[in-house]
């Protein structure tokens, strides 16, 4: 089925495979009035750019975006944005030799199985450039919601067992690892040196702080905000699992001390004491920071041997070449992001509708 | 906006709050010919039906279910199933109080500021009482699943501290906490006499794992499989965190111990050594069991006295009164199968046009 | 697949066949605060009750509404509307022999080669009960839009050869087939009796006027408001044909007269001169008034005999009894108006996204 | 909101503004297999293609397609197909004037209330050149339906008061108006040689006959393959009215005449004698031909003198420039017939989980 766009009134689909023309992104549904231009997306493709330090893949992606449609005078026009990146460093010669046989922990086996055979070069649509669609139409989201008031802090919280302690949201872009914590950053590098060595990968955790939420967004049942952003972010490729709040925490937490109590602030609005929830109560943002975390596993194309089977049914060792990061983690912090942001504004914009009287102030001006 | 329907191909639409008429669902996109009656879905609404234990709460619910469309000569349709329940034990007296004030871990709150008041009675929409449609719908996914030979095991994995130990399917349905294993059964029921004792509530842990599914259902990008399952449990109520396979342990792995290594299985099938994966590699299923987790948030209706704020804008201190459940993961376990159970069938339908030679096939008898 | 619901945001969900137990809808999505009480539906039921003259079926159909969810207080909360109107006065007994043949102009034959094998109990889910559903939503769409300021006009146009000349709106409901015309009613009248005389039925052609529509609503590519229109009223059983503003005459005019000049209007807006283009420009709402129209076939049940051939496989001559309508376009003036009115209410919420700067108002309170 | 979407299960994204870098199109949800190369797609693009007689604008406009995604090795893979048109002819010097007013019978008015502004260069979003998405997919879509042995036959019906009346599918091409009708084709000419020699345009009827449609395609109540390809058809631009095989005549028709009777066919297989139904009863395909028609509307662009108003208020009098048809008609036969293609491929794919039995079939190999 038609499996590559996101979303229902702000959508998005997705094209292309890490080594054919090009990858891209058709953004539709975004407000007519917003300024943008390719730096505002460039800056966020930069932030999953490979090859900026010895954790992630040496390959070269100068990954350019490109507009092709649907901003005029330096303002998005109300009609779809198509983004595209040209293919530029692709080796397809690297890649022949995965065509006859199914890596582990890849999705070629299940693409052979579901399509009948499947372009192998570089992981084809499975491969992690197909975030990059995603990405560019993040930068788009997060725009948007930099308007309304909200924004994010997205970071790697842990990588192997190393966890990030003393958060400090200032470093996140001081050290290769995007960790808000320069010695849980240290201690990571030297445990991703200690795998690289064994021809070894990690996986981590990303997490993801949503501030400024109006109170209100999303619904009560199935477009629940939280389950929106389930899907979103275990719909990127190598997460494992998902939380919002204190996430799998609550199946050892009581009623007592899982509970938000009510108060109010200074200045007399109601809060939460605390944020056990993570921002949404029965589906719906309640005002407190959003904060969810993916689970992202090791990557899995890893030099040491490996068990296989090839297509004409052996069972083979394989020892997968090829420039591949050592951890995915980093490079996903902006993935998470995006796909969050995707998700909050068609939340936002799905909610207009919700009470008569601003529905009729907003139409009977 | 509309937000009470679920599915692409077999869509679901439920209805209902806990104290109004009734509850019900729409099942549309159910195959003909499917033999259906009452007795198959009393069956599953039975399962999460109170009442059954001191783990669950008192109220009598005698839900009785009532087939109003889409099954002729004891078979579908094709046509619409409309399933209704209709309301008999509610006492509207019992929740008159909580009209004023906004529950800690409860939606009271962001349903005022959403939607500008509230059916307060008995949670109304948010009601546990809302998952009935979700169970009668499930039963019928699961009917249609097994005629094609696709099967569910889901328990309690773990209630507060206590998780299972020695997995025993046969004994799940032998406790009132549906657990897999009699010791791990009694030593939760004795921390939950605890929580109670305290006027406390406690969470947990549903696990489901999903046999007999082809390889090939699910898509590569938004659409993953993983991806909609995490949506749909996600919107389940009281759901904090939901993972597939190792899921979260997947941070603290290596790519050479997660990675499951392809062989070939005694008739000369490829199939995956181990399944850390849980049964889905790219968004796609591998033929292996399908294996997910929800931790389930703690009853957040506790007798113990709570801090709140109330309609006017005072801080009050409160004791929910009423009738609930101590732990609701053991009645959460068919929501979830149900849940789970309804992606599946989605997915299934979604995919049958995958390929051009299997489509010719189809057509042109 | 699932067909049976429609609309993104503001979305319904019928459900129900002519002989089973009842039919129904959810209404999902309306906005929270509108007054809703079963009085409202009703007198949109009633319009479409057949038994009200000899030019509609002597059936009694004393369909009583009843609001099972989704109202509280007087009040419609934001949560699906679940409305039932169960079946009395069916006479199965009238159609079993229909169960052996494949009745012209209907869809017996279709539903057998689709489904296997079908409801046939006075036309199953194909059968005008079917449109209960829709109109009760259609009910609500139009209280909405009424509180917005937009008012529904619609009629029958023509029956047969018979075509209004006269207009005048305070005639429509004054006589038996809904036409503002006393003259052409009292003509067409005659013709039913014509028609009759000869076990024979007739069509015609609804026409539907929308008041006070705000300009900019619908999409300029496929969400065209002319499109899902189009859509909504071709979904009716019956329906044949569709035009928006001058329709199918078009084709014979030429860009001078047909395009509408725009002009100052005497308090200084734009308006157009004429309306050929009913109302839209571009798939977007001009402010005009939006003219749409539906050519409907007569009533295929018909006493006459007709050749058609059974389940056997026999060639055979039927003559269909029962209690059928010589004529259903005046119950379908009201079936018309609904699905226009459901449609318009969800181009409205899909809209208020539109521009950033409303956005910001909205939301940066 | 998007509006740029179609489709459920195959499903096209368009993109791209007259003027802008190009127009282009998203095909996802194409199966896995299908032979696939850019002059595939070329050829229907080339069926759009104006400058090809006087009866076209004079424009020239090489569109070059180009598949960016989606193929391998020759085969569709079944992931997204991207196709992009770079826009090369475009002056933007010829349409600086309309900025500042709102031409009639054109969306500039719709657009700038909708919107706040709009890319004018050439009609921007609503300009002709949006169906080159469409067309592209509907190549592809054609291409899928042909493997099935469905057929498509689409043509001029008729060109202001000239009708085709002696239909010879062979004479379609070989006349600059697609009309199957020599002599209709002459006096058509003449009748545009008159329209243009007074400034003017015309409009006209386009008819789609699709041939070999399997039976029990299309769902019975809103998903009626009849409403979709309403939808489908009325959102090209300038279409006005749809039918489906009798259309509006039947408004005028009886039971008697218009009831297609059920006989045997030589081989014994059931089929109606007539086809008045267009090929679909209740919304299902009834495997005679699927008739359909849509009423074009004049070339809104005309180079007489016109009045309207512009951006300041003031009334004007304007005469387009530019390089307009005096007819759209020819060219959108292309058009109509590619949105046809695109539903029945949806429908087919939507339809393959009807019946419990070939379901079971399909996955229990």
């Amino acid at each position: 089925m038609a499996g590559s766009t996101f979303g229902t009134i702000f959508k998005i689909t997705t094209w292309g495979e890490s080594h054919g023309k090009g990858v891209g992104v058709v953004v539709d549904g975004c407000p007519a009035g917003l300024p943008l231009c390719e730096e505002d997306i460039q800056k966020f493709l930069d932030r999953r750019k490979p090859g900026q330090s010895k954790y992630t893949t040496p390959r070269k992606e100068d990954d350019t975006v490109e507009i092709l449609s649907g901003v005029f005078d330096g303002k998005t026009t109300g009609t779809p944005i198509s983004l595209v990146v040209y293919n530029k460093n692709q080796h397809s010669g690297d890649y022949s030799e995965i065509a006859s046989y199914y890596r582990p922990g890849h999705a070629d086996y299940t693409f052979d199985m579901k399509y009948g055979f499947r372009d192998y070069r570089g992981g084809g649509r499975s491969s992690g450039r197909e975030t990059i669609g995603r990405v560019a139409a993040g930068a788009i989201a997060v725009k948007i919601l930099n308007q309304l008031g909200i924004t994010f802090t997205t970071y790697t919280k842990s990588i192997g067992p190393i966890t990030v302690k003393n958060f400090d949201a200032s470093q996140i872009a001081e050290n290769p690892l995007n960790m808000p914590d320069t010695e849980a950053a240290e201690n990571a590098q030297a445990y991703l040196d200690a795998c690289m060595a064994e021809l070894n990968s990690s996986g981590g955790v990303v997490e993801c702080i949503i501030c400024g939420m109006p109170v209100g967004i999303g619904d009560p049942v199935f477009e629940k905000l939280n389950a929106n952003l389930a899907k979103a972010i275990m719909s990127i490729g190598a997460v494992k699992g998902f939380e919002i709040g204190d996430g799998f925490d609550v199946a050892k937490a009581t009623g007592k001390n899982n509970n938000d109590a009510f108060r109010l602030s200074a200045n007399g609005s109601i809060e939460k004491v605390t944020n056990h929830a993570g921002g949404i109560l029965g589906g719906i943002s309640d005002g407190s920071d959003i904060i969810l975390r993916a689970s992202i596993k090791p990557t899995p194309s890893i030099a040491a041997t490996q068990q296989t089977v090839n297509k004409s049914g052996d069972e083979i060792d394989i020892n997968i070449k090829g420039r591949h990061d050592p951890i995915i983690v980093p490079r996903a912090v902006v993935v998470v992001e995006s796909m969050a942001a995707i998700t909050i504004v068609d939340a936002l914009f799905s909610n207009m509708s919700a009470r008569m009287d601003s529905l009729a102030t907003f139409y009977r001006k």
